[in-house]
């Protein structure tokens, strides 16, 4: 495989630019990609000595993603763009170790001998819980609007002060769900988690709907009405409130509860509302996990991260509506535009290559990378290139 | 339809006893049942004056459970064995109300016409959350060995000290989860609950397995491995702990999880290892959320009841261990021998007939009154008959 030839024709969004610093995020269901690209022609400040040690370069930070179930997907990825072999210093950008790739999740451990087998690299392992906070620290403090609230369905974007970020609880919603407790850079606890998770609705919901893919699941719980197959407070109290506790006849009272009492089978439901459902269940269960847990340390804001979100509508407003009902208005739900790569994000800053401003992030629609990426964007940055 | 005549053939355990005093819990999946039967020849204390305005029967308290589903099986019990007509006074024995009984659940304003138009009765609405408090407390602080712990697959009976018995947290799985702090007699708030309880095993399993019944379901998971289908860390991990955070490699990252990766479908796995996996994660799950409740106010006592748990070892064991490994060893799981009745006797405890001591239970065995009842016995009680 050639190792620099080749590399104008690599370049999705411009030819001239160069790719490296590959960083990965294996999780349990699925891999996440962070990859750097730099233009090669010109330094980003002009008024900077190109020999001088600090000399900054402008480039763009792009996310992909892989099932990990299809790790080979991701290998030939690599493989065909060369990702691994762009270590070699060009432009006076720094090098990354030509054999070696910034990894995080449990991935980095279970699929090291097959990276050095397939693609003759190593595994730089970055701890899972300091990745995650790397990159959502990372992506607040120095990402212009990548926080927002979710609220009746409209985005409001949050400007986060840097000097009272912390402390946060940040809620990662991979297959499994961790509840990290962030004090400062590098000052974190992770205080709790559950497994019922993004592998839980992805998982259960492939039993239950024969869905295709994750995306599929999801736009399936779009289309569908939890309220077949819920069993709702006024499914008990025959269309009264239990007010005296606070429940409206429309609250759930039991998830799946409806089909006690069906005389049905799993294929007389329309799989859209057994997504629905689910997707309730699950966004329900961790927003009020999370609430518990923030309040437990005091802490008035929570983050949502994870794949699992995928800027979804419905899970973002369930969630949001889930942290308001415990909290009773005191805590709220924020989440994050590039939500699904903190990992991989954290992995990529421990090559210490980026500058933490000036930042901005660019139209998501000028650079869609992937269609189904949502609203995660291309990161403009600066990276340091020191000789 | 007599209503005296034939009392004698209608008490199933004693020919002389008088059954009466009949109090119902409408919940949304089960209807549970209790009762009184006296036995009507003779006083329980003959040093007592008969006549004396406090003058004591011994009595059992019996223990049935019908399906909402089929209520017409539970009306047509009421009405074979003419409970609600038992009112009438007899020996010195107190009437309820001829045709009024105390009922407490959803189903109790659901169901009001319904038992108005077949049985002629109306149902004396007691509040849900009240009759579970009463229920639970009557119950610790008036039959010995009703409270135990789980560890190690063995029952540990408590000796609950009425002295040191508040503030504890009640969580009650029925269909759906209510979590009540109880402060002491009437003296109670529901703090939290959620929504991922028995009916959502019992729902989420019949859809999963096909099981015939909830008894059938709990019975696979008895069978059944969830490490078949849930992903444990050390599947993420390629076999390795995830010491750092505390995670062993057989503990689970996401419940169901291995679903994703797995190319199968629901008809491939064993309907036990399904329904072991669902069992675990809604054990787990309340666990979690009874303990960072608990924590919360600082109890340290968690008494867990309903239905949903039934005496099942795998159940209980997973709740207990949930609330140990959250805890870190700081709070106990609790459970209680008559744990799916606290509703039913907490309506019954309105009728204000039962003295609060001396309470016995009798050995189990010797009264079997539903098979599956599993521990849950009769209770021997006195009841106060005042004229």
């Amino acid at each position: 495989m050639d190792d620099g030839d080749t590399i104008n024709e690599l370049n999705s969004s411009s030819p001239l630019d160069q790719i490296s610093h590959l960083a990965l995020d294996i999780g349990g269901s699925l891999i996440k990609m962070v990859y750097l690209s730099t233009n090669r022609e010109k330094p980003v400040d002009k008024t900077q000595n190109s020999s001088s040690k600090d000399n900054l370069l402008s480039g763009r930070l792009y996310f992909l993603m892989f099932e990990t179930s299809k790790i080979n997907e991701c290998l030939d990825f690599i493989s065909s763009k060369q990702l691994h072999y762009r270590g070699v210093q060009q432009n006076g950008f720094p090098a990354s170790d030509n054999n070696t790739i910034k990894a995080t999740g449990g991935g980095a451990f279970k699929f090291a001998d097959l990276f050095k087998e397939k693609l003759g690299i190593s595994l730089d392992k970055v701890d899972e819980m300091g990745s995650l906070v790397s990159g959502a620290n990372f992506l607040l403090k120095s990402v212009p609007s990548e926080a927002f609230t979710y609220v009746n369905g409209q985005r409001n974007y949050e400007q986060i002060d840097h000097n009272d970020l912390y402390p946060y609880l940040l809620v990662n919603i991979g297959s499994g769900v961790s509840m990290i407790k962030v004090d400062g850079d590098g000052k974190f606890e992770r205080v709790s988690g559950t497994s019922v998770g993004g592998g839980t609705f992805w998982g259960l919901g492939k039993l239950l709907t024969k869905c295709k893919s994750f995306d599929d699941l999801l736009e399936m719980s779009h289309q569908g009405n939890n309220r077949v197959i819920d069993m709702l407070v006024g499914d008990i109290y025959g269309g009264m409130d239990y007010l005296k506790i606070g429940l409206s006849s429309t609250a759930i009272a039991s998830s799946f509860g409806k089909a006690v009492l069906d005389n049905k089978e799993l294929e007389e439901y329309k799989p859209e509302d057994v997504a629905r459902s689910l997707l309730r269940m699950i966004s329900n269960n961790i927003g009020q996990i999370a609430y518990l847990n923030a309040l437990r340390f005091g802490l008035k804001k929570i983050f949502f991260g994870g794949y699992f979100i995928r800027g979804h509508a419905y899970t973002m407003d369930t969630i949001s509506v889930a942290v308001d009902f415990w909290s009773k208005g005191e805590a709220k739900a924020m989440f994050l535009r590039h939500e699904g790569f903190l990992g991989a994000l954290g992995a990529f800053t421990n090559y210490q290559l980026v500058e933490e401003s000036p930042f901005t992030t660019m139209d998501d629609n000028r650079y869609p990378l992937v269609e189904d990426l949502n609203d995660n964007g291309i990161i403009e940055c600066r990276v340091r290139a020191s000789s």
